[in-house]
């Protein structure tokens, strides 16, 4: 699956990972009014109003972009119907062949981390029968609990060929309260940035390995570090745009092979349309604005990528 | 909740909670065979199979225990399905006057964290209505992403009066892979300590905070040092039982007032009828092997309360 999110971003010439994080206030009224009007101000309606988004969505971007991350809280919140419409996005971007990152954070120890494992990306064994819970290629994994609670994950990838993304440095301001602590003299992202390399390394596509990173985009300077400890770890990169990281700052996070990152972005995306630069759209047209974001995110990164050699 | 979290446990003298863990390998063949003869080997069968087991256990341990908690990750496996019964299960707890403390270790950043809380402890909007998702009374929660990851679910715990456990120093042999690094001369599951103490204060109870910590029974020399750092915190100790913890290790989680710590046993309870000792129940009787389990552990840990001025 390493393999297939490396060629895809090749092929698109878009390190970029759209983020279906659709908070109601992200949707349109229309659509809301919609889904109100067939199933009432209920969980279902809910859940049909952001369907119905998240379709619209994909449909007008899932040509240019390799990935997306739904943020699995975002669906969760809406209980058993969220986690429903959650289950159906995965599917339909599955059939449009986009690599699906599961942004879970989950992480436990033994045969619990082995059950999450197993629920995301694996099979479930129901007397002679197996079936995929939720069915992700990736998803994103907590480190705090150390190797026993990473390992069920990775033995779960190794059988079915997909990968994880674990949790090193956020991109939100107290990220730093632990992760920034010092442990003879360096800081605790860079200790957990080890691990994932020394996991990684057991679990090898091509070039990269399955066992990726995610690294804040509104740390630049700790993303260049990073880069060198885990140089095998595709890098997610959340807190673009909306978070306040620019295109410049992500140079950091690639390789020299112009490789190795993957940027998200979310409302930045799929919230484009209540932008002022893409107010023209309008809320009708809320699809192409998001068309319209992903393809200027595309240019950011790609001139930010140009102008790499007087950077590094 | 937190009063009534500390009201039960006194009425029922069992500072115990039940795992709610329900790995296939722990249903009986008979309720398996029932189950799947209903709905054939899927996924609906394997939730049906859980259902009818928890069911069992619940009716024969709600009246000796305050509270119970069921593992998300072992219903998660089982994607919908396994969903709708971590429901049903959370739903039917409540109904038997449990407190439920849903094990789910979420933790994100800002709006994502404020989702899980809402999801699990709190209410969503839906236009003019407002629903509960999943509804427990506690949430386990992971504390890697620091306060801003934190704050979302205290705010929610607020106007819930609900509580959340944030995991300080897990039960696992690779715990101290991170937990234990030292920052400063003193380990991080220390540091992390202090600040769920300092969150704590923020949301207090009566005499104990809706803030509490998860502290693995498998090292109470570090239970000690926790819990002097975190003296208001109710600390949920994994790891007894099963995973190697001993009723005489619990003391030092506990205050000079009896009261503290809560104890947690899976397998230990739910399986028991797979143990040589509660075998004379056989498959048949599960539930009663699991309540002779309760009470065997209830009188464990009373016993080394008891003996406790000998050991502190």
């Amino acid at each position: 699956m390493i393999q297939k999110l490396i060629s895809k971003i090749q092929e698109t010439g878009a390190p970029v990972v759209a983020g279906l994080d659709p908070m109601l206030k992200f949707i349109p009224e229309h659509v809301k009014q919609k889904a109100y009007g067939e199933y009432g101000e209920t969980l279902e309606g809910a859940a049909e109003a952001i369907w119905q988004f998240n379709k619209e969505i994909i449909d007008h971007i899932y040509d240019l972009i390799p990935a997306v991350k739904p943020q699995v809280a975002m669906y969760e919140q809406f209980g058993i119907e969220g986690m429903k419409v959650f289950k159906k996005t995965v599917d339909y971007c599955r059939e449009k062949d986009l690599v699906v990152i599961g942004d879970v954070k989950r992480g436990d120890i033994g045969s619990t981390s082995e059950a999450y494992a197993i629920g995301h990306l694996g099979k479930v064994q129901v007397g002679s029968k197996a079936y995929a819970g939720f069915d992700e290629d990736f998803i994103t994994v907590n480190p705090y609990l150390g190797s026993d609670g990473v390992k069920p994950f990775l033995e779960v990838c190794r059988q079915e060929k997909k990968g994880i993304f674990l949790i090193v440095k956020t991109s939100n301001p107290s990220s730093g309260e632990f992760q920034d602590r010092l442990i003879d003299g360096r800081p605790l992202y860079e200790i957990v940035g080890e691990k994932v390399a020394e996991w990684g390394e057991t679990l090898m596509g091509d070039s990269y390995s399955y066992v990726g990173a995610v690294v804040g985009a509104t740390y630049p300077e700790m993303g260049k570090v990073l880069r060198r400890i885990m140089p095998k770890a595709y890098i997610l990169v959340p807190g673009y745009g909306a978070q306040g990281g620019k295109g410049a700052d992500l140079v950091h996070f690639f390789n020299e092979d112009g490789l190795g990152a993957i940027i998200n972005s979310s409302r930045g995306i799929i919230a484009a349309y209540q932008q002022e630069k893409y107010a023209k759209f309008g809320a009708d047209c809320f699809g192409d604005a998001a068309r319209a974001a992903v393809e200027d995110m595309r240019a950011d990164i790609a001139s930010a990528l140009e102008g790499r050699s007087g950077i590094n």
